[in-house]
This record gives structure tokens, C-alpha cells and sequence, in this order.
């Protein structure tokens, strides 16, 4: 069993979106993974093997207890019947609680595909006549995680990661290849300040929605639920 | 202290609205009450003086801590200066930590002026220089009850009512002037079946939102925030 | 020609989601259709063969003048050129004046894919030069059947099915492998009660949006018109 | 009994904003009236008295079988106790079916304030005890008129207004102090054109939504219902 | 390098959607190319070859420094691999600043995979390792052409093409096979009317809401930026 | 003649608000202005003559050609006739071409009542024959300050202040009474981080909406216009 799964298109955008939610479980002795669906073979900056080393080095820093690669191809993602296959047959082996998936109005391509590739093959994991290695397992949640995407709706829910900020730092600064020095990239547009302040400047933003320092934004299709209104966290004054 | 305040416009719109969230607090040791702002002395059924006994009544079936009556005018409810003092007095006495109002879009003209009243004495009851009787308090949050609300938007949370829904009944049948025999009632409207029955299938599609038997759906201006992301509610499959 | 039809992902979905508005179709003498795209062959409950028996029974209850298989894969439906043909020869045979689709964000898979698809074939079937057996003919109309449909926008119109609301749930029980003694199936929700149960409760919710006993929601993506705006119906108060 | 009454806020609004509506009711037999809740006495353009004997002649043009002014203030409406309860006799004496009101959130800010007090003002005219003469009445429906609103929602309805678009333009003519020779007047901006040029290019752009020459919006906020899905009116395609 | 490149689906939607926008650049001497994806050699009307005289006719009115063909299937058009990489090539062979693709829920279904397909090529067409002729080049700029389409968003901003009218419908009707005679075809419905008064009033509802006569409506995924917000166009009264 | 007006509810609003916009007109030769409804007397913190000698000296930071008061009572601002007369006189003074209000539905209930009351004064001043002082004005565009507004829409346009940033802060830290050692002020909450830092937070977001360092959001009812598509500011990748 793993209590949290990051699916996400490219190494390195998992450590971008969601290390806040990883570090947070993991803090909390929950077992966490991240399936890269590439190897990011097709960017600009480094090359395939550097990439998977700093990925290595990231998946420590976040306390992983497993990353894979699907091997799809970079670049050229797509839901396709084959992809959910081999997605599903990797969430029937790690056999996760919930999944961080992608927003599905990304701007990259790769990062649509992803996302809709990732929620359909949660589904297809539960289907009991599929043809895919493994007991039948479906996720019992998908979220999705929306930090840097301009065009997305409010949050559904903001994680505070106040405590986990230098962490998360430290595990995307693991991509020496793709962030050292950099004022921009990927979705993060940092004027001309450096890409590190930026990044902080996005959690903070997120965290005052939740009248916390940092925070990582999700969304969910399905409505939230309590059990106690009083007690509802986040004040309105 | 009181844990959760519902201002609501009418003697009844706190129990049609929220006796769910006014059970479940109670029924965990917390103190309720409800702030009725008029006594619906212009209502077509029934006397102010019989509805009062009706008030109680109901009060006692949902365990209420106080209620009380703002004494504002029934039909012609404004959101002026001298009503939200007197309403910001009664927030200082009572001091919630959370507040429920009316949804501010609802039919009724009553409902839309004491949805922005509760809000704003909320906030007026917090500012130290104000001229209100009492130590300046401010509730730390307010949620808008969303129940039969036509028009109203996706709910930011779902309380699971599904323990509390006879008693919820009983505190609604409570007013028998109002109820007793009808097919509508205010928001409610139940094609040729029993009231009854319409209570229980509005509860039955927010309870299906969380997977749950009955729920009472609520609004937040705030985003909903966690602590742990592989935690949260609500199953997506 | 055919008055409606329902093109859906698997056998049961046109009972689900949209039985009263073939019943009501069908009592005021229009020819109604359900062309189901797979067979329910990979579905967790009950054998492709049961479900074909269980389809032609309700079939009986809903008077359908025709009920064809698009003999499409379930568990991976999708909207490419080859299966909208195949959908578009059938659409050619039937000739619909009105078409009612899935909602194109619905959580199944086959049903996201099937809305697509049931969409483009119409489209094609009326192109001219296609490579389709039968004469050009576009319906004239597509719907979306929201029911269940937890993320589903405000409906366009509400179908009034309370005289109808019996034999829907026939309709939906004559497929007994997939829910006899069931508390949750498909898109159906219903905590610990009888699915029977929360079905009517959906049925009653949408039903008070028309201040009837019972409705099925539907969106379309143009606008309604009307000749008699005195005549409108459902009332404000 | 009034079939439908429009309530607006100045003389001219209503052959503004909803003409076709109330032509298009007189020609089937149904009585029409105008409520203009002021005399538009502080206009930049024409006389108080001026605007009068305008309003007659557009009235007889629009076949209204009454026309009443309801003596509030011209640019500081508001919807105060006192304006609901004026309001809420002259409807109290028209007994109209549907009403028809400004867009709430309109330019012009007594359009706004109309838009409140004829929604609350049907509602009160319906309230048993309140001080108003005449019988308790309330309108069935109360829809809101889109007509150049330049940020409103997608319409609920467009009403066919092809046949009377001739005698719309007689009508809003008819107020010759106010519209002749102009190429802006209120919410219609025509660029450099005749102002009855962009006032048929408005009514055109809403009859394509509903393929017909000619159309006016209309938004209500019950949802629409129908007992025919299979007559739908509105092609697709 | 080319200024501003329209990629649409079929001849002639490029004259439909955004020929003003192609005549304004190319009055202030701004190189201007057309893409068709298809030669419309499905279409119910004209031949392919006709469409392609017509093409060649009409761009000669727009003053387009290129135009051509991409010679993907009409009628079956879908944002594959293939596609892409075949539509990168021609942008980095014309290496546009801007380009003007279809709105993505577009009532055809040609029009809904051509706007993905020129978005992802726009992408593509800027991975420096793809397997694609030319250098690599990413056009800074993607907006989405509006007009006509009845369910898009707001326009994010609206292009005054007062000046270009004229010659906006010379384009269109340079397409003889596809309009002449016509009161409808592809979206523009224009009841009994002449499809070019149809045209002239969509343009002259675009441009009220820009206070202008005419106006070409787009939307943009990104935020508009400004240095000067005293300066703004577009008038609030 | 005025350049750039903002309208705000108490003294430092318009610094926390709207800093960049009126620095950057300054910057540009513009003539500037801040119109301060209250003195801000009911505040928790400092006192009114504190805060008066302290807006004088952000208005000098800030290169104000002029600042004024128009005493309106803290706490209960509210957008009545009287208030709006008072209003309109001041802008009749200063004629402004652009005026900057709040966000309707702001957290305070003096922002929101502000946001109304600057936006109808606006429009009450250009009413010929109303009883205000000075000559008849009407501004021609009114704009929506969002910073800091947790529930506001997707901005219309965000302007460019990486010039101004810390003039800006200068000018909000005149108000050493309110912001001093604080970590959360009015609707900026900056967890347990200087409000220093959370402020250029909030202004790296929306900087990065536009691609540039530091920016400021607002929202217009009306639609941008431009006469140059292909210019349009910000980059989609």
C-alpha cells in the first residue's frame, strides 16, 4: 500500500507541484511514491541520464519509498488505451490511497495528457476484467494539484506546507540541470527575480488563503466533507 | 463562549437550514444557539405568540445552549446601521466562534438582508471603538447555509447529517403551524408528496455528494484548508 | 424516423439517466430508440449475455420502438474516426429528430468518451461525402442527461417524470445482476439506504427545481427559445 | 389580471428593453402594462412632461391596456420600505401573471435599485399583513431583461420577437426627445452608426441563438422546466 | 517571420473568423499568413478545386503575404502526433509572433480538433529535439477567435475593425461557392435574412462593447498586461 | 483635471491597493489623486490625527497632486443619496478621467459599501440637472482593485509595477501606525513572515501574470478593447 502517489509527466514536476503533500505524508510516517511517466528525454536543459540521477537525489530528499518511470514518450504524451495500461498495471503495484495528478487545462501538453491519463487510469485499475497484471485495485481518491497554473479555479482545499517550505525547495533544486540560474521555467515566470524567490513567492500567495505562511493548492471534482462545522479550519476575519 | 450561532431570519429557518449542525455540535459537547431575528409576526400561518412556544419547543429537541430574539421587523428586515448593532450586541454577549447566516442570494427578501446583517455585525462586534454594549469580539467564521437554495453555487463542504436526521425532523415538525399538512413550505417544494418526504430527499442528494446517507451543504468565502492531503474526505470513485 | 434517442455507454445507462424522458416520449406516441455502444461486457457484475436479456426486458418497459449495440469495446471507449462511423451508420438507420448523450464530464470513463462521440457522430452522419451506408441525416438536437451528475452545471430544463417515475424504476430494476440489493452503483451514491431510495431522492431534488414531484435534468449547449414569454413555465414563488 | 407587467425605471426603458415581450403578448389576446417607476424628470435630453405624452403614444403603439408612474425620484431610486410598499399596491391592483424587471447588476444605477424593488415588491404584494390596500397577490414569475447588459449571464430563454421588431422600433421611437438622431443613448452604443441600426444588429445577434431573425433575453432564476424533450425547440446543428 | 498567423480548419473560416484582424495587421505593414488545415473537400457545397481558386481569391483581399494548405482530412480532423508535427513544420517555416486558432468547444467538430491541434503545434514547434524540419521556434502569442461561437466565455478583449468591415466581406464573399444566396451556413444563422446582414450584425454587437461599429471578439488564456491604466481603452459609461 | 482617482475607504487603502498604479501615472507626468471617504477613526490602531499626518506623507511618497477627505463615518460607511452627493461633488472637483474603487465584495463591509458608493457617485456626478455642486463630469472609465481580494475573478488586466515596488512599500509604510511589526493588516495575512514580505508576495503572483517582476490586478464590467492584436502584451508560453 502507498498513502499518496504523484503521477506527473516530466521528472522534476512533481518536486514543483506537489513535494509539499509528499513531505507532509511522509513527516506523518505515510509511505509515499511518484511515477514519472517520462524521462524528460526531449528537454532542453540536461539530458535523460542527468535527469534521472537528480531525480534519484529528489525522491531522498522527499522521502520516497518508491519512484518509477513508465517510459512513455516525452513530449508526445497521450491518453492512449496502451498508456492507461501500463499506468494502471504501475497503480496496481504501489496500490495507492490517493493520487496527485495534473491540471487537466495545463499549458504544456504533456501536462494535459497526463492529467487526463492519470485519472482514467486510476479508473482502469479497478476494472476486475482488465487485461493488466495485478489484483484489481482503484484509487480511493484523485486530486489535483493546481500551484503555477494561471487559468485554474479556486482551490478546493490549500495543504499547509509552512513546515516542509526548505525541503521542497531543496528537493527541486535537486534538478540542478533545469533550474540553476534560471529567472523562468516551466510555468513559473519570475520577472527577473531569481526562480528560487518566485517559487516562494507562489506558496506564500497560497498560504494566505489559508492564513498560513505557504500552502499548496488542490482541487477536487468531488464536493468536501465534515463531520464537525464548528470546527472547520481557515478563519473568514 | 458558544461553539456555533445560527442568525437566521425566522422562527423555523434555523431548523429547516442547519439543525443538522446544531445537533452534530451539540451531540459533541459543544454550546449552540440561535439568534431568531424576528418573531415572523407577518407570517401567513400561525400567531408571533404561537410560534414562540414553537421556537422553544424546537430549541429544546436540538439542545440549544440560548435562544433569542433580535426583535427586528418581520417582512421588511434591512441590513442598516441600527440593526446591526443591535445584532452586533447579541454577538458580543453570546461570542461564537462560528456563525451561520442565510445563503446572501436566497428567494426570500428577509433571507438575502439577514445573510449580509449576520455578516456584517460580525464583523462590526469586533471593532474595539464601536458604540455596542460588551467586549469587542469578532466570531473567527461565518458559513452560509445552502440548503434548498436554488440557485446557490457548488458547496464548499458537505456536513454529514446522517445521525442527526430524525431529530432534525422533529425539531422542523416542531413548528406544527407551519408545517402540519403542507406541500411547500418557504424554500421547499414537494410536488404532491408530504413536506416530510422532500426534507428527506433534498438531505439524501447532499449526502450522496459525500457518500453519506444525509448531509447539509454550506458555503465558505474562505478556502477550505488541510494538514494532511492523504487524508481528506470523500471518496472520488 | 425515430422522436428520441438515447445513445449511452453501457446497458442500463439510458435507464439511469434518461427512462422518463423516453416513457414520457413514448405516452405521447413518439417512436423512442436506445442504441447502447458495448455490451457491459467487462462490468464488474453479471455476464454480457445476462445484461442483453435484462436490456430487451427493459426495453419492454420502456416501449422502445428499437434497441441496437454498437457492439463498441467497454472499458475503453473512444471518440476515433472509426467509431463515429460506426455510431453515424447507426444515427443514418434511426434518423432522431432529438438526441440525448452522456454529460461530457462524468466520471466513468466510457461515459466521458461516449458523450464525444455520440455528439461527433451526429455531426458526421449528416455529412454528405462520408463514407457512411445510409442517406445524410443530422438529428436536429443533442441533449446532456445530468442526472448523478455530481460537477454537472445548472440544468437548462427539467423534464417533469412524475408520471412516469414507476416504470423508470421498473425499467432500472429489470437489470436485477446490477442492482438488486445494491447500496451504491455507478454514479448512484446512497450511504446505507436502498439505491431505490436514492434514486427517487435525485428524481425529487430535480423535480423541486420545476416545483414537481419528480424531474431528469438536461443541459444543451444552445440556448432555449420560446414564442410565449407570459407562458413560461415554472413558477418564482 | 395583467398577463405581464413590465416594471422599469424610466419611460422608454421598457420599449427598450422588453417591447417585443409585450407586443408579442397583445397580439395573442393577453392584457400588458407598463409600471415606470419614475418620470425620468432629471434626463438630460427632453421634459418630464415631454416624456409623458411619449410614453402615451408608445403605449398606444405596444397596444398596453394600462401605463402607470409610480412618482419615484428620477437618478436616486432606491429600494427603501417606502418604494416596495408603493410598488407592491400598484401590483397589488394589476394582478400581473409574470413580471419583468432590470438586470441587477445593470449600468445605470437606478436601473439596479429597479431591479431589487420590483423582485422584493412582488413578493411583499403577496404577504398577507402587510400595510398595503388592496388584496394579497403574487406574481407567479418574475423574469429579468438582458437587452444590451453588456456583462450578463448566457440568457435562460430568447424570445422569438420577429414579427413585432417593426413596431419595437415604432415604439422606442416614439420617444423622438430621446433617441432621434443619436448614435448613443443609454446602454446602446452604435459607433458611428444610426442608433436604430445597432439596436436591430442587438436583436439580431440574440434571434441567431435561437435561429430566428429577431430575439430579446430574458434570465430567470428558477431553472426552466418542460413535459416534451423530444419538442425542445432551439436546433443543434 | 510572419506577424500574425491564422490556423483554421477549413477555406474560408479564416475570412469568417478573423479576417479583420488579418486586414489591420497588414494596413500597418504587418506580415500576415493563412493556414488551412483541410481543403474543405468534404463540404456539402463547391468543389475542393473551386474552395482552392476561392482561397487564393480571398487572400489576395486580405493582403496575406502566404497562405497555404496543410492537406489534412475535412471532415475526420484530429490533433494526433502526425497532425502536429506536420503543422509544426509550417510554423517554424513562417515563424509567426501570434497566432489566431478556433475556440476549443467550437459547434463542429473539425473546428474543436483544430484548436488543439494549433495550440499543441505552437508547443511543439518550439521542443528544440522533435523530429521536425526547421529550426525550433515557439510563436510568443496564441488567442482564439470567438466570433460566432454561441457558448464562449467573455471576450478577453475585443479588436476594433470599423475600418476593415468592408473588406472583411469582400473576403467572405469571395468565397462565392459557400455564401452567395445563403441565409445560413456553418454558425452564422441568420433567420430570413441575408447571411451578410447576419454577419455585419454579430461584428456591430462585438463592437458595441468596445464603443466602436465593429468589432472581431478573442479570448486569450493569459492575463492582459498594461503599463498604463490611466490610459485604457474602452469607456465604463 | 484629474488623470488617475482612487476612491478608497480609509486612509491607507489606497496604498495597499492601488500604490503602483498611481506611482507608475506620476511616473508619467499624469496628474494623481486618492479621494479618502473616512478618516479611519474607528481603527484598532493609531489614532485619527496620527493617521491624517500619515496619509500626508504616503501622499507626498506617492506624488499625489491631491488628497482629500470626504468624512464619511468609519465603520459604517454606507452608499446612501446623501453619502453619493458628497462623493460626486468631490469628483466634479477633480475631474477625473480614470477612477479606482474596491472590489464589491471585499471582506470589510466599508470596502464593499465604498466600492458601490464610488462607482454610482461616478455616475451621479454626470447627471445634468442633479443638486451637486460644480459643473456636470462623469468619468469615463471606473476600475476594480483586487489585491488581496481571496474571492475576486481572474483580473482583467494587471499592470506592470516592477518600477514602483518600492516606492510602493515606502508609501504603505508611512502608515507606521497600522503596519509597523505586523504580520497581518486588514485583508493581508502573512502567517508568522513580516507583512513586508507577504505584501511583495502578492505582487510577485500577479507580476507573474503578466511575465514581469511585480504587478498589480484590476477588473473591468467593460471589455478590453484593442486596435492591434497582434501586439497584445504577454507571451501564452
Amino acid at each position: 500500500m502507498t498513502d499518496l502517489l504523484a503521477i506527473m509527466a516530466h521528472p522534476d514536476d512533481a518536486e514543483l507541484l506537489c513535494a509539499g503533500a509528499l513531505l507532509a505524508t511522509a513527516a506523518h510516517c505515510g509511505r509515499t511514491a511518484v511515477l514519472d511517466l517520462t524521462a524528460g528525454e526531449r528537454g532542453s536543459w540536461g539530458t535523460a541520464g542527468g535527469r534521472s540521477e537528480e531525480a534519484a537525489a529528489a525522491g531522498r530528499v522527499l522521502g520516497l519509498a518508491d519512484r518509477r518511470n513508465a517510459g512513455l514518450p516525452d513530449g508526445s504524451l497521450v491518453n492512449s488505451a496502451d498508456a492507461r495500461h501500463i499506468v494502471a498495471g504501475h497503480i496496481r503495484a504501489l496500490r495507492p490511497a490517493t493520487v496527485i495528478v495534473h491540471w487537466p487545462e495545463a499549458r504544456h501538453p504533456d501536462h494535459r495528457a497526463a492529467s487526463e491519463l492519470g485519472r482514467d487510469a486510476c479508473f482502469l485499475a479497478g476494472v476486475r476484467n482488465a487485461d493488466i497484471e495485478g489484483d484489481p485495485y482503484r484509487p480511493r481518491k484523485v486530486v489535483y494539484a493546481l500551484t503555477y497554473a494561471e487559468h485554474a479555479p479556486k482551490p478546493t482545499v490549500v495543504l499547509d506546507i509552512s513546515a516542509h517550505m526548505d525541503r521542497k525547495l531543496d528537493a527541486i533544486f535537486a534538478f540542478g540541470s533545469q533550474f540553476e540560474g534560471k529567472t523562468a521555467m516551466g510555468d513559473v515566470f519570475a520577472g527577473d527575480r531569481p526562480i528560487r524567490d518566485q517559487i516562494l513567492a507562489y506558496h506564500a500567495y497560497y498560504g494566505s488563503m489559508i492564513r498560513r505562511a505557504y500552502g499548496e493548492p488542490y482541487w477536487t471534482r468531488e464536493t468536501m466533507g465534515t463531520e464537525d462545522l464548528a470546527g472547520l479550519a481557515v478563519d473568514t476575519f
